[in-house]
């Protein structure tokens, strides 16, 4: 998506190792023009897919699901990173290890809201090693719903996680796939 | 606001204590319709206050106030709760104590993304103690921005935090202030 491309190339930031900064438009500061323009993009990939849900997993998936929900006309879910109070009853769980933060921690979706008649979207914004994607995969495969497919925002391409999922045969569709990065220069794979 | 109160009281759950369950629509599976109504609703209520930034803080905030962010036109920044990696360079931090995990942290706002010029009204699904608010309010004042107000989805007027702030002068909007809560059973104030 050129959009998203010349945003990455205007804004963001490579630092020390693999480390891609778009805190300023992606995930703290949020641009939500450019998430509308994300949405549909993601509705011109999916939309024959029957999508019902939208999940993703916080906290900086939720911008990019919530805008593109409106698109598909669906609730989203966020997979919530612990067991919280808030949280009654029966839960899917999953493990998934952060790369970013250096530590494995348990994802949980209540079971009341994924079913077996649910057609489900993943969507986030960062593909590196599959890690977050794998655990949410896996509580789609647990709940017996059917997963559509995975919208992410940013791939970066030269980690596994993208071929490793899509060899597994997901689809996955990734707006803008980093082919390289240095500091000052990304390349992207089209 | 009607359409929030009903929807409460449709598909809130009372449990134990002060835990208002409102998870099926809120904040672990979310109602985009009825977020882009609330939307609506905040826009009406601060239209003239030249908001340009929303701030809000992670994760269930987030959803609420990216599509709030679409009615006003403006960018929305989610404080972050712990300091990761991938944020550089210095930041506003402020302490919150939460009340439903029985633990305080901190929260932080990259000092790139808030500054003098900028008017900020603050957007969260729930206003209790007004731990979360605060904290926020703080980071605004650190910045030396201008805080415009907050709106608050579902306020627990019988906890101190609304009277507080109200009382502190700052400007306070709930779409659903709760008198009182037991299980089957929650009243409003109008």
């Amino acid at each position: 998506m050129q959009l998203l491309e010349d945003r990455i190339l205007r804004d963001g930031k490579v630092k020390d190792g693999s480390v891609l900064k778009v805190d300023s438009f992606l995930n703290h500061q949020m641009d939500v023009k450019l998430f509308g323009e994300m949405a549909k993009e993601f509705y011109n990939l999916f939309q024959a897919d029957k999508v019902n849900k939208i999940l993703t997993i916080e906290a900086s998936g939720i911008g990019i699901a919530c805008i593109t929900a409106q698109v598909f006309d669906c609730p989203v879910i966020f997979a919530k990173k612990t067991k919280t109070k808030n949280i009654a009853g029966e839960v899917y769980t999953s493990k998934v290890e952060s790369f970013t933060h250096g530590v494995v921690y348990d994802i949980i979706v209540a079971k009341e809201f994924l079913g077996p008649d649910d057609r489900v979207l993943i969507i986030d914004d960062f593909l590196a090693n599959g890690a977050a994607l794998t655990g949410l995969a896996d509580i789609v495969c647990q709940a017996g719903a059917t997963l559509v497919g995975a919208g992410i925002a940013i791939e970066k391409a030269f980690q596994p996680g993208g071929d490793l999922l899509r060899g597994q045969g997901m689809r996955i569709e990734s707006l803008a796939r980093i082919k390289s990065m240095s500091p000052g220069k990304v390349e992207f794979i089209h």
